[in-house]
């Protein structure tokens, strides 16, 4: 396996680049770090580029079959790479998957949802409770922001996440369009449970955009009892997912 | 109102102290940072003893009527007293409330949960699910560090939250008591919604202690449908919560 020294090596420099969204955008590809995560980026079938680690051992012979090369690095380049602060110093490049919207029936869309973590969550419950994807507003926090791909445990990779206008995706979808809100709502539990929906969750200051709100289906709730002003959005996300789902 | 100009001043040595776990018990008083929060502490009903601000406009009359005394502290001291990146330079020094679990009919019970954003989050959903209290195990984070205040957006200062032992709370809570765990476990939407209960959650790896789960009437689990491994503990008790609130 090829040993990379110089922090300056092009690829490295590249592979770096791929911290910002702009970049991840333009090569269509992203960065994946540590073990649990490289680990789940190859069981699922992405297309993995490349593999580095600072320890050949770590990368494992399903690792090297999934993958189109590797390569040994220093701890240096490994520091250079990580976005945590504690690197475990294993990093892989993949391919962003590409996604149609088509015959979807259960999804969640995120309205200028600002903390990776929530994002990184609401996908992990997507998964989990066995939605078909997740759409994602302009505005949203991309989904291949390193704290969104740990916080998410992986899911990124099993389920489809697409970008898209709520316009758009309004036109295509032939389910029930749940929009949330404090006012002018119905309790979630009151509302029928149809075989296919969206939930759409908004932006944790803000809410759900008015004209979303105007377009959906109909408008929900989850009531608060006690004196908290709101919950959080990926736990509210997490209640309407389960509910739907019957 | 006195300013205070010295980072050795003892007053704020001894606030700088309730960063820690161990100074906060001793001194039965925990320190709130950034104008939400206090607002939300000084209305609380807390006995707040220290309100300290490097802007004197940003004390309201409602926070100098509801705390002992008042302080103007200079940008170099709010930087030792804050917790975050950016602070905004308004501190309180409140006492820590006495709670008994008395007459509690709806609780979780946190076993050993070490992630202060899931603590702080679960305490936010308990109080929005009007739930009765939290109770937390020895294991489990401080409720009174910073991120916990931070993610429980105030609601640590509405809810009683007490620590206690599991076997001390089950002898006096006569209600029903769920365990949660991924094997030996029920569907929780196939569990009778009693009317007094405690669910209890656990640690985010090694999930509730075997001994707890044993001593519980009934063990639950939410399933996961998709290719996730598990969900969050937060997203976990909050689907639990409404669920059981009927």
């Amino acid at each position: 396996m090829e040993l990379i020294e110089s922090v300056q090596n092009t690829r490295i420099k590249n592979i770096a680049k791929l911290h910002t969204r702009k970049d991840r955008k333009k090569a269509q590809q992203f960065l994946v770090e540590g073990y649990h995560l490289v680990e789940e980026a190859v069981k699922s079938g992405l297309e993995v580029e490349t593999i580095l680690s600072v320890n050949p051992d770590d990368i494992s012979e399903e690792m090297v079959e999934a993958s189109k090369e590797q390569y040994q690095i220093t701890f240096k380049i490994a520091e250079k790479l990580s976005q945590t602060e504690s690197p475990q110093g294993i990093y892989a490049v993949c391919n962003m998957p590409q996604h149609e919207l088509a015959d979807f029936k259960q999804l969640v869309y995120l309205d200028r949802i600002q903390d990776p973590g929530n994002v990184g969550t609401i996908i992990r419950t997507a998964d989990a409770a066995g939605l078909d994807g997740v759409v994602i507003s302009k505005g949203t926090v991309d989904i291949y922001n390193d704290k969104v791909l740990r916080a998410s445990q992986g899911s990124v990779f099993h389920l489809p996440v697409i970008e898209a206008d709520f316009s758009e995706v309004k036109e295509d979808f032939l389910g029930k369009v749940f929009g949330t809100s404090l006012k002018d709502a119905k309790n979630y539990k009151d509302a029928a449970v149809p075989e296919s929906f969206m939930i759409v969750l908004g932006n944790e200051g803000q809410g759900v955009d008015e004209e979303i709100l105007a377009a959906a289906d109909e408008n929900l709730y989850v009531p608060i009892y006690g004196q908290a002003e709101s919950l959080n959005v990926g736990v509210c996300a997490g209640i309407l997912m389960y509910h739907f789902k019957g």
